[in-house]
């Protein structure tokens, strides 16, 4: 048996309010939190504030953990167009730090997330954050004070859980690996 | 009098599938081209690498060139959700690559563009881009070759046209200039 390679996973729920990021430590089939937090973006008044802010603070989180790969949150259903754009603009900048630090992105449904973590694809954010909880052997208050981060550890948790699986299914790499592959570069 | 400042103004369009960008560098009232070009993207089947190369493509752009401001051309509107998060992603890339280089960003609306260039918001591509070679004096094969970028180098030109006029609308600047303003940072 080849030794456990420990591997860092960053999740990330990109909004245009608030910003949930929460890292994960993963060795075999063994995960502890890292890092949790919330990143309020509502005090910037300006749509470029948020999103350099966002970009700035994702570049210094991947710097602080060094994660191995990204986890997003990432809702394809909105309620307008406008707010989709937003989103879409929230979400490309946090891809571009992840591009810019060669982090490789993976993408998951709200829904997929839910499901992997308690079995219901329609579970409410308490019982996502409770399940992370005991998973993770948390501290209630430690969860409690970043509900707003539930989405993004869940994100990571997720992605630890499809990495476990014997049969992972595809999933996207580094975008300079993916190039290399396809010979574009 | 004062002498006439030189300024460099980066005109991108990103569209995902493909982009376009025209460079100006204007003094005072004259302005001439100094590129113009497209990135096609199609070639990339996946998401990130089109994502991800819109961003080293412009990260290259600001370091050629050296732009001062740049101008994006950014409809609001859209088919669907899900068309209106990809382009949200492609802008969201577009502005985090200005924004890591500190290069403040204008975006215009499509019909705002052409009514600046040609007097009409319902202007075609070929009227924008008969008006762009008369005033910018360049030849016919010049921009014919490139019109998917006369969108670009019509943003590009409309944020000069912004700029000479004496009281010029309340733009955007670099988000770091923002925040110091604002007392954020």
């Amino acid at each position: 048996m080849t030794p456990a390679t420990e591997k860092i996973i960053l999740g990330v729920d990109p909004g245009t309010n608030v910003m949930g990021y929460g890292v994960l430590r993963v060795l075999g089939r063994k995960a502890e939190m890292l890092a949790l937090g919330i990143i309020d973006l509502r005090k910037f008044g300006d749509h470029y504030l948020k999103l350099g802010h966002i970009f700035e603070r994702i570049i210094g989180i991947i710097d602080s953990y060094h994660p191995d790969e990204m986890a997003i949150e990432a809702p394809f259903f909105g309620k307008n167009v406008q707010s989709m754009l937003k989103l879409g603009r929230a979400q490309g900048v946090a891809m571009a730090a992840a591009i810019e630090r060669q982090v490789p992105i993976t993408e998951y449904a709200p829904t997929k997330i839910k499901m992997a973590i308690t079995g219901n694809g329609n579970a409410s954010k308490e019982q996502v954050a409770d399940m992370l909880r005991r998973m993770l052997k948390l501290d209630k208050e430690e969860l409690g004070k970043f509900l707003d981060a539930t989405d993004a550890l869940g994100a990571a948790f997720c992605h630890f859980l499809q990495m476990s699986r014997p049969q992972s299914e595809a999933k996207h790499t580094s975008w300079k690996e993916l190039a290399r592959k396809q010979g574009k570069i």
